[in-house]
């Protein structure tokens, strides 16, 4: 007997057909004899329509009205899923944040999480009782409705784990779980059975959608084991028969490379001839930290004659026309002789914690490209990723090359 | 200055542009120095989603979990109409049930307000600021959400209005008033500019869908002056361009009789033969009590033999069936001939306090009937009103002939 916290997101609970058997996958938990939590997200398209609702209210609307609109699409899931399970004989509650409490700051749009009180939830889930948990959702101390950003479900779900002590947190989706890359450019991409934290969140950041970044670092931060399997597909036989995150220690064989992500929204800013002098960067970034603007990779070209030097660096596809706009004001002050921007670019990036150790990572993925005739515009690294910046045209030849490269082909 | 609550139903915040008509409405009455508290329904459409939603997953809900459910809707209105209220500069937020607390009872789904709590919707108000407050719910002791039946936002404003000690409740809806008569089927109805609360209550549960029957009761109770009116027609120039539904001294002259009501929701049972004993009324209305069926009009024919008797009375048009297998399993019982089901007939009443002090009202009305050939089939009376029961197909000649014989005609 474990205690598991389940989370069936938007697709999952798409509609009364699909909420019926996320209450049928539930069950199987409960005869099995766990103690189960879930968490839902909303119907799918709720969401967007509800956010719509407020956007064509007006262009600037209080995000405390905001959160008391959206949140309700994940009080119907919970309440409709409460019912389900009854359907089937199980006892059962809906819970809404406030009602948890789920405690989270007043940031709201994008709250987090302070803390949970599981008091009464975990004295009926020792009951028998599953607890129905509407996601994304929360109180803040000022009794009003928040709710966490999108994909916020996620971090509900492993919030409510660590809190409630879970054996494992299980996120279903509408992937089987996580792949070396995406299954639909490389044909030859394999499902991980485990993956670690690190590798998860590099993942999570650079494009694979399966989580939510926030719930990644939350599971990272308090050791909550994460399953990441399909809502739609059985896997009879199997205990795990999905991705499961989890600390390096549980992982036996590290991979060299565990996976290769790659993001398509990403554009890519040259400012030629910047007088080259001391500040120059912060001269640069702060008028884009200003606008909100983030900037992601940073490359620095040596200048020729000592007094100029060109700049590139990327920021967010739909940011683009912003930053060139804040650069063009700033011109005066900044020196440059001319912006050159290109929006056609992909980040491609190489993750695995088997680099930490092992050499020559980063140098196989170099040489890779080059025999392919692929330049790099940008490089940039950390302890567990590579990531390259090169022309979008060239994403599926340069995936599908590292794919083989790192050995991860399926069999 | 005056303090109002404004109530805006269903089709009034139908969707974004109509909500911001609304929102337009209220700053009138802001602008105009009042301070205002506004309920809100869901928008139209949507609680019926939610009500199916919930009885397609299971015949048998739990009512609590449908309380989560629809109440949902109110809160996506609130937020909208809080929204649209500040894009017009007005400062405003919404409040649900559980935030204000609007206290009630624990009979989901038709809960009873218990309390509600406006020390800081009153402090608030006192600012400046609206209350857009979520009608419909409140929450139960056991802080779950509670609703309060269909038509429920009605008596969320009149209740708040008690509460706050206002001046008026505005009932906006799709009508601009209370008419005589059905004014789609006599042509020369009038809108009443006054109404007593005895009247209303006659006039909402006699059929007239214009107020929820309980909202009049805690109007009357409370004594709240109600005011209906339409929100998509201006009365320019007039204070009170609907209908005010008052205490009956501030009418100063009282019609004899002031509508006319009528109900094709009604079927007439006859149970011919009935054994002519003390106790037998008990015996036949006892089964229909246990299976929740309402019995309106009663009628005992004399038994001309003195051993059997002929009993009739009207359920509910949806009940009837129901009513008719409960009967016939007591046939043993209860040693009567036969049932005579009937499904077409229409009830129909003049109601006006003015009947109190004024005798022939109902002779008026049988003389009316029998001049044009029209039956009656059964009659009810109670101190403001007379019902009789005809064949449905003269529903339309006995309104048109009532409202000339009383004098309500418009000029």
């Amino acid at each position: 007997m474990a205690r598991l916290v389940l989370k069936f997101g938007g697709t999952s609970v798409g509609d009364i057909e699909r909420i019926r058997n996320v209450a049928r996958k539930v069950k199987q938990e409960v005869d099995a004899g766990h103690e189960v939590a879930v968490v839902v997200s909303a119907m799918s398209g709720v969401t967007n329509q509800l956010v719509e609702y407020c956007r064509s209210i007006s262009r600037i609307y209080d995000a405390r009205e905001y959160d008391a609109v959206v949140a309700s699409g994940e009080q119907v899931t919970s309440g409709l899923l409460a019912i389900a399970l009854q359907d089937l004989g199980i006892t059962a509650r809906s819970w809404q944040g406030w009602q948890i409490p789920i405690l989270t700051d007043d940031v709201h749009a994008k709250a987090r999480i302070e803390r949970i009180d599981t008091t009464e939830i975990d004295r009926r889930m020792k009951t028998g009782e599953v607890a129905v948990v509407a996601g994304f959702q929360g109180v803040s101390h000022r009794n009003r409705i928040s709710t966490l950003g999108r994909g916020g479900s996620d971090t509900s779900a492993v919030a409510l784990a660590a809190a409630l002590g879970a054996e494992r947190c299980d996120i279903y989706t509408d992937v089987d779980g996580v792949y070396t890359t995406d299954p639909r450019i490389v044909a030859k991409a394999r499902k991980l059975s485990r993956i670690t934290y690190e590798e998860m969140l590099e993942m999570a950041s650079l494009g694979a959608k399966v989580l939510q970044t926030r719930s990644v670092e939350m599971a990272m931060k308090h050791r909550v084991r994460v399953q990441v399997l399909s809502t739609f597909e059985e896997a009879p036989g199997s205990d795990l028969p999905g991705t499961l995150v989890v600390d390096e220690d549980e992982i036996v064989e590290q991979e060299l490379v565990s996976g290769i992500a790659y993001s398509r929204d990403e554009a890519k800013v040259t400012l030629v001839g910047v007088a080259d002098r001391p500040g120059v960067a912060a001269r640069i970034f702060g008028p884009l930290a200003d606008a909100a603007i983030n900037v992601d990779m940073i490359v620095q070209n040596v200048s020729e004659d000592g007094t100029t030097t060109d700049m590139t660096f990327t920021v967010g596809k739909a940011d683009l026309d912003r930053a060139v706009q804040v650069l063009e004001k700033a011109k005066d002050e900044l020196s440059y002789r001319r912006i050159v921007a290109d929006s056609d670019v992909v980040k491609i990036s190489v993750i695995g914690v088997g680099m930490r150790s092992h050499a020559g990572v980063a140098q196989r993925m170099f040489k890779a490209l080059a025999d392919r005739g692929i330049n790099i515009q940008v490089i940039s690294t950390s302890e567990i990723k590579v990531s390259v910046l090169v022309a979008e045209e060239y994403t599926e030849l340069a995936l599908r090359a590292l794919h083989t490269v790192y050995g991860l082909d399926q069999a």
